[in-house]
């Protein structure tokens, strides 16, 4: 059975596990949804209650019933390449795609109904706080006064967005700041405002999860002033760590809570070693930590895309396996 | 506890469950997420893990914690009307609203999640086949060959989109259309086609399901030629009509394999009474089989929606319930 990667052509990282894949001999193929209808058909026949569905791509047929996994990576939006783009279809074709895929057995890395659900902060960091994972006093507002009641409460605070990254293209990571003291708050009331209690770092921890394997990371924080990892000049490497099982049982908790099979947790270690959950991306990368590392990721991922499909009680579209 | 409403202010068929919760004294909260940040304001606090999170709205306050139930029903895109709108503000506006509200525990017609897996025709399909539905032959496809000979094998056919209403604004349905016998299939390869053998019909059954209730509708066919029953000049009222067993069971399998509490179902009645299942609308308009029928639709959908929650172990967002 085949592994089928949704990604666009010029993503490395998912080069690295496809190397694995094809180590282990087990079929994939990558696809880019961009490239239907010009590169890429598809075709499904619903006949006297069955489903019949295959894909076509660089010259190979596959069966969507002959998928074990697929691999929802960094696809384009569908039909973006065809020879006449539009968003009428952009819908048809990925409505068409993606509603066959929905309705197979594979496994997904991530489902995308999980996928979306995952990029919501406020239900991450309820999540984490069910899941029994510390979480750093946060706020999201609109109200200017909650905003200043929270900082007189909370007088060393950072802020940062409550989406992610800007939606602009290429998208734009907006970096998590610090917030001076005597701020006014006002504009609060013109967009939703995240801050969260500023947690005095001294190292910052990459969990990588597939699955129920956990990979840890740890980097020494290079200076008090670094706030945000992502633009940090510190240049002490990622080293592996080991979890501490209650953060392991809390982790694991919350990714099956969230219906996720692979999450890059970021925490930030504090003085006395807590870990503080600050988010769960349900796509993060994970090359640069293999790299510094040498954690096994990409094939730990090979590993789990290529894992057979337990049938129709498998825990993947639930929905319609509860009703077969 | 409170009934919180997500839709347009102009959205009279809210207008009818209103009247109904309102006859029974039970609060409701209406709001259009377009009009965050001006009109409209959130706030949701992470501290101690817990959450407490408030909305207002038209100079009320409502806690999140306090929400029996939420109707997702027409909502504008978040921050859509602010003062000075954009795709940033809408990202982060809806974030932080829909993530505050997808923690809570309160009961969802329909989730997020659910309706937007639910607008998906192949998805659709499979699920109504694996409930034991009557589907017609069906296929989707963008090889023309393929095409063809499923023209050879099924002559009568229709060709309908395969994601719905056309994206524009305001959305434009397109009407399911009778097939040519010489039909060209050739442009087939520029985008998804949507082919289904025709079933020559005696009457559009519209079935609304709220909850276990099943409200079934039947209009018998004005004409041989039509075929949408959306665009067709019968006269013929919608009356009620007893819905089958067998079919009840099917569609309640339906229901519960799309996690929906709200679904408006449309079959086809053949010459055997048989009905085929065309498809299941999670967000479809009822008031017109009200006003013909009688039929206690809007009376039953507030009933759910003054149900009582059920505690940490209810359905709704049975992701996090499990681990709590």
């Amino acid at each position: 059975m085949t592994v089928l990667i949704l990604t666009s052509e010029e993503d490395v990282t998912a080069d690295m596990v496809v190397v694995h894949l094809n180590a282990s001999g087990v079929p994939v193929f990558r696809l880019d949804p961009a490239d239907l209808t010009d590169g890429v058909s598809l075709s499904g026949e619903f006949v006297h209650g069955a489903f019949r569905g295959h894909l076509w791509a660089a010259g190979r047929l596959v069966s969507i019933a002959g998928l074990r996994s697929v691999w929802l990576r960094r696809p384009g939006a569908a039909a973006q390449r065809a020879a006449s783009p539009s968003t009428w279809l952009t819908e048809e074709a990925g409505q068409a795609l993606y509603g066959m895929l929905r309705g197979s057995e594979a496994h997904w890395m991530n489902h995308p109904d999980a996928a979306r659900r995952a990029r919501h902060k406020p239900w991450q960091l309820r999540l984490a706080q069910r899941c029994g994972l510390p979480v750093p006093a946060t706020l999201i507002t609109t109200f200017p006064q909650a905003a200043r009641e929270f900082a007189a409460r909370y007088p060393d605070l950072v802020v940062k967005p409550v989406s992610g990254a800007h939606p602009q293209d290429p998208p734009r990571a907006v970096p998590t700041s610090r917030v001076a003291p005597d701020t006014d708050f006002s504009a609060v009331a013109f967009g939703p405002t995240l801050l969260q209690r500023r947690v005095a770092k001294r190292a910052d921890i990459r969990l990588t999860v597939i699955g129920d394997r956990l990979l840890a990371a740890r980097k020494t924080t290079g200076t008090e002033a670094e706030v945000d990892v992502r633009f940090a000049a510190s240049d002490a490497p990622w080293e592996a760590v080991d979890v501490a099982p209650r953060v392991a049982e809390a982790v694991l908790a919350y990714m099956e809570g969230a219906e996720l099979s692979y999450g890059a947790f970021d925490f930030v270690e504090d003085a006395d070693g807590v870990w503080w959950f600050l988010e769960c991306n349900q796509s993060g990368q994970f090359g640069f930590v293999e790299v510094d590392t040498g954690q096994p990721i990409a094939r730990t991922i090979a590993e789990w895309l290529a894992q057979p499909v337990a049938g129709p009680e498998s825990h993947v579209n639930g929905a319609s396996a509860r009703v077969v």
